[in-house]
């Protein structure tokens, strides 16, 4: 997607200087930069302190991760263990991103059988290369799917009246390579003039909304205006919201999706209120073993600094933290929650769009169901 | 209520200094200060900038603007054009408010037939009190009544377990002159020795619930934990919410209840995981006229810079503002929402509990009723 009217992805090899390159995001929307990641250990740092985040960037960032963990492993004495150290070393970052995970054993599986240091190279590099391209693939799809519901919703209305879309968090393109996954249908519509205004929760407490997604539709030129995380209930109860569309960290094959903070009370509210309420994935983000997702998945607690503090741009100009609490108030921080599949609409993935249920799912992906 | 250990109202009469005092509730929970109004033009000041806010004590700082109003038109050489200016210097605070202009007639009605100055300086300074303590025994009825339910609910627990809790923004005893409309049951159990534990919904965009309703929870001892607005609904599912309390700026007789943005979703999630939904409110506060809160209440539109914006402690110990949004997003700002009464479990009201629907407000408050 456009950065200042540039093509960008998140994360990206640059084969000049044969070293990872990506997009900040910590500095968004105050700062755009682009940092060098030259060597595994920087790759790491920049997956554990956020420099990346979400699924499907993180998962990119470490196979390009595993490729330099390609060549700092035959330069070593020991190429298993160094390649070991260096895969251990990323898994670590993160230990709940199953798409990181995911990247770092498609790797080491990928080179198993090269038996020189070049093609293992070669393989290293084909493979981050293909995990990246991947990734924007199965987004493109998504967003030409649900493409399909957004131009039914303006095929019912007035013609150049917009379809009004809430989302929530980033689930944008800077949470993947490219495209992202709920923005993926709005970036499709802007493409093919079908217009779309977009109401951006700003997603307390990190303020993913507030901060990534604003950015990311203001840099696509997709109309859109940022409302608190309380406003979306009032918004579909007076007819301002005609679709609701979310990412989501995991979903099961029985279709309750866990996502971040929040997004269980908007299902809610569109439920009340008649809106349909999608969420958009990537086949990849499926749990394909648990049957119950609020019964089963555990939520991260993170830390409560989070909550009774928050950084923005000072009146100086640069970044800053303010605290909002009393001292001496506690804080909890509860960083998702589940959505249960029977406030689904439907699920949108690179396949198509499915029912949010066992049936839903299976039918669309026969090949992955468990029986 | 206290603050470090010393009871405190929001406004009072100084009879020393024959002023009105207020704390300063914009500086809260960062600094606690009190503030001197010794003129109608700083009562109203106080009023328009929110030094005061809340139904309550606007109101009640209302009232006593109108005693200052009454000593400046006796010293002016027009009594009824003089008071008259000062009535409408305060109605024009704050337009929306109910309780504000409902005491500043209150109080020309009061000394309509007093005939020298110095029976209608007692007249409204009597009736200044009275409007005050009349405010503060409401809540604390309310409180008493809210006990109840809170009992109950601790009767149903192994001993010593807290009842948990949740409220959302701030109807604590600084949005009245005493106790609280949704804090009052709060207050009397923990001075009863009924264990509680109170989720604090930050309540953005002005933080409310982080700022004020922590702080006083905090002063009083009140075990609290503040929550971001995305967390209620989490915390329900996993059945860490045993009952929800907030207060209301407007209650239609019929049980619909405008209260700040956020406040249906809290009330779907409870209704969705069976958690009882209780709304506390002074008898003032209900609508006697219209019967459609979702499509009769107007919601009043604030600027957008209260969500693109946020203050807190800074570094140096100081308040500043940061900005939250990229530049050239646009924000909305939507103040209040309508929870429809078939959400609410019941109305705490000075005389008793009742059901949110006509009929359950009709027999606690027959003589208030219009057929």
């Amino acid at each position: 997607m456009h950065v200042n009217g540039t093509p960008y992805r998140t994360v990206w090899w640059d084969s000049e200087r044969d070293l990872v390159r990506i997009i900040d995001q910590r500095k968004l929307p105050f700062a755009f930069e682009i940092e060098d990641l030259p060597t595994v250990a920087s790759v790491a740092e920049a997956i554990r302190d956020m420099h990346v985040r979400g699924a499907g960037c993180i998962g990119a960032t470490a196979g390009y991760g595993m490729q330099l963990a390609v060549r700092e492993a035959s330069r070593s004495s020991d190429f298993e263990a160094s390649l070991r150290q260096g895969a251990d070393s990323l898994v670590e970052t993160r230990p709940t991103a199953v798409n990181l995970c995911w990247a770092v054993e498609r790797q080491l599986k990928a080179i198993e059988d090269a038996d020189d240091a070049e093609s293992r190279w070669e393989i290293a590099a084909r493979t981050a290369r293909d995990i990246a391209d991947e990734d924007a693939a199965a987004c493109e799809s998504i967003g030409r799917h649900g493409l399909e519901i957004i131009q039914r919703l303006a095929a019912a209305k007035p013609p150049g009246e917009p379809v009004r879309v809430l989302t929530h968090c980033n689930a944008g393109w800077l949470a993947f390579v490219d495209h992202g996954s709920a923005t993926a249908p709005l970036y499709a519509a802007q493409r093919t003039g079908v217009p779309v205004h977009v109401w951006v929760d700003e997603t307390r407490p990190r303020n993913q909304g507030a901060r990534l997604t604003a950015w990311e539709l203001g840099e696509e030129g997709v109309p859109h205006t940022v409302i608190a995380d309380n406003v979306g209930g009032h918004l579909m109860q007076r007819g301002e919201v005609d679709l609701v569309i979310t990412g989501t960290d995991r979903t099961t094959h029985t279709g309750d999706v866990a996502n971040k903070i929040g997004t269980y009370l908007k299902a809610l509210a569109a439920r009340d209120n008649g809106v349909p309420f999608y969420v958009a994935l990537p086949s990849s983000t499926f749990d394909w073993e648990i049957t119950d997702g609020v019964g089963q998945i555990p939520i991260e607690e993170r830390g409560g600094e989070e909550v009774s503090h928050l950084a923005g741009l000072g009146p100086d100009g640069t970044e800053i933290e303010v605290r909002l609490t009393p001292e001496g108030s506690p804080t909890a921080n509860y960083a998702f929650d589940v959505t249960p599949a029977r406030l689904v609409t439907g699920l949108i993935t690179e396949r198509g769009i499915c029912e949010a249920s066992r049936e839903g799912v299976g039918a669309l992906f026969p090949d992955r169901m468990r029986t």
